[in-house]
């Protein structure tokens, strides 16, 4: 590999589905030397968009051909209405015309939409073949990359129609992120703030301390935050690959955030906007119900206005929005579960909540 | 439980994803009790056809009331063409409008196709909801309901889009055989025969012994035919899950049976009677090549033939038929995996063999 000076990974340790995290600044062109290590076949779909494709298709499909791969081109519109049964199926075709076989690989280029969209057709082609994940937005390298939630949107929801199906790498270079928009990034903030507040006080700290060398895109900087996050997220799915338990805390905002985003046509709030709402919510519910201090209330909401983004979102039809929150996935015989903080760097789970608390917050 | 005087289970041992396969003659009434031993919720949608629904719909759905469950039928028309994406799709909004969430379950009520089809809706619905087997065709009950291959076709090929999802319970009640045309019932021996030619010497013998008993579907010993297929493909997936290594033996007479299937597009043999075919094809490659002796040959053409089951295939195109068999999903890196007996009750799985001996055997 080349033009790496610090190449960092973590481990995801789930059995015989394991794999690596890699992270580093402009890694890309040593991709297909780091492919050669796993057990797959000759060709590779890379599933990705037009956006991505400008930026970072050539350098990807040079580094995979460099090192001996066949690769054929998956490209989707760009979209979140494109995380759609349709392009799974129009994926589908164009691999099996490829001839792919069982063990060829299918690799993600791109945000959590080319991630989940072309992680379910790695996890139902042939009945799964070896998936890759290579994101190129903050949410995705810190979040959706790892964990192996895949999945397409049904008309009716989000998300609902997937699969849990591990990568075989997860390869992230930062360097992609210059390129992102400021709302993209800041939207993967959220995520990252997230993991200190569920998880860990000492990072939670480091992101308020070093706010100014993230929004200035410090190389070594990001590398620890995504690594971090990365570490975070991992040990959590370690112990509960499929969300029956503690897995859950990582919807850390997103209960408020799922319903927020529905009941603006998702035309409004990018989803780290909406978390970042979200969280700052759950924090008022955990504040009320005598669960979190002010100080730390205030400290959380602090650090997500600084990085720039929003901790309300105006009016909103408080029944429309409860209403919203009973249709998550999450939701099991009528009982939501909340996520709630005690302090920062610890949450419980619990569904001992009253709707007349829930809706003097909202 | 009512009705069932001799009431079986055999275990399918996969850690976290184990669960039992119930036999019995006349116990479909007991359906419902039998699920409140589970960790389901209260919804559950019941695919199946009108073929199925007219004999068995009102006997399972009242069973299932009885326990307390409550039922939404999803009813896809019958047919493998119908084992589709499309009817996928329409599952889903089914479930998702009846409201089904992450604890509700997918029964399969029918044969493979309606149980490929729903345990592929199960699997990814939600990212996967519990799934439950009620196979009612011999093929269903000894083979496609064990050992968690879901799947649904591509308009290229078949069941190309699916993945590895265990049912929590199969449920076989056996007098549901007794309404099947005989030609279904005899393709569903082809599997049984299978069994005895691959891991059982002893069995293929009680099968050649007993004959007139399961031709006169007497009730014991089609619960002993039914029990002991699923034994044997419950160790065999035991010992391999997804299929990495010894699960491709459960192919055997398969690589060749689906080629035949293709060739004459699905309109002239069922799958049983081209996996019949398969077998005696596979011997025959066997013998050529020195591995099975003619005596053996000879025992397994004979039982497959007084089975009612037929044994070659009339005029075929020899290298059409090599084509297609290189189009199998089980071809990797462009070598085809042969599975062929040494003697019965036991095959071996080689990519050594000549083009020209196949070539010659067709
Ligand atoms: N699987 C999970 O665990 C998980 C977790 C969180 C979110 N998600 C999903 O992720 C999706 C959101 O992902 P996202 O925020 O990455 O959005 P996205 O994939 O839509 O990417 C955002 C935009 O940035 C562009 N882009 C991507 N990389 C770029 C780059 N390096 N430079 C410039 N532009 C670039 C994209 O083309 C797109 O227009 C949602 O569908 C959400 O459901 C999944
Ligand atoms: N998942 C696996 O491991 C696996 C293994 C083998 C085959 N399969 C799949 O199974 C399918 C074939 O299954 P099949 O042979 O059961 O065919 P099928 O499901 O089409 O059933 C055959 C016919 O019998 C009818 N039927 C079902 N039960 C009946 C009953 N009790 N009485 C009267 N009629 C009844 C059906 O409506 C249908 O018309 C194929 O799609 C094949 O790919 C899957």
């Amino acid at each position: 590999m080349e033009g790496n000076e610090s190449l960092e990974e973590v481990r995801v340790e789930l059995g015989e589905n394991s794999y690596s995290i890699i992270i580093g600044n402009d890694i890309l062109s040593g991709l297909g030397a780091a492919l050669k290590e796993l057990p797959i076949g000759e060709k590779i779909m890379v599933v990705t968009n037009p956006t991505v494709q400008e930026l970072y298709g050539d350098i990807t499909i040079r580094s995979l051909e460099n090192a001996g791969f066949q690769v054929v081109m998956g490209i989707v519109p760009d979209g979140e209405q494109y995380k759609s049964m349709a392009s799974a199926q129009a994926l589908y075709d164009t691999a099996f015309a490829a001839g792919l076989d069982r063990k060829s690989a299918v690799l993600a280029l791109g945000g959590g939409v080319i991630g989940d969209l072309a992680g379910f057709v790695a996890a139902t082609y042939m009945r799964g073949v070896p998936f890759v994940q290579v994101p190129t937005t903050l949410l995705a390298q810190v979040d959706s990359s790892v964990g192996g939630k895949v999945a397409v949107n049904h008309p009716k929801g989000k998300n609902i129609i997937g699969s849990f199906y591990q990568p075989k790498l997860v390869y992230a270079d930062i360097n992609t992120l210059r390129t992102l928009d400021e709302r993209q990034f800041r939207a993967g903030m959220a995520e990252v703030i997230k993991y200190g507040v569920i998880w860990d006080a000492g990072f939670f700290s480091y992101l308020e301390e070093n706010l100014h060398k993230i929004k200035g895109m410090q190389n070594e900087t990001l590398v620890k935050i995504v690594r971090r996050s990365c570490e975070i997220k991992a040990h959590v799915v370690e112990q509960d690959e499929k969300e029956s338990g503690i897995r859950a805390i990582l919807n850390y905002g997103h209960t408020f955030g799922h319903a927020i985003e529905a009941l603006t046509n998702y035309s409004v709030f990018v989803h780290g906007e909406a978390v970042a709402i979200g969280m700052v919510t759950a924090n008022r519910l955990a504040q009320r119900i005598g669960l979190l201090s002010q100080a730390d209330l205030d400290r959380i909401g602090l650090l997500i206005a600084k990085t720039g983004l929003p901790v309300d979102c105006g009016n909103i039809n408080k029944q429309a929005m409860l209403r919203k929150m009973y249709f998550d996935k999450k939701v099991q015989s009528g009982r939501i579960k909340y996520i709630l903080p005690e302090k920062i760097g610890r949450v419980r789970i619990t569904d001992a909540v009253d709707e007349s608390d829930v809706l003097a917050v909202l």
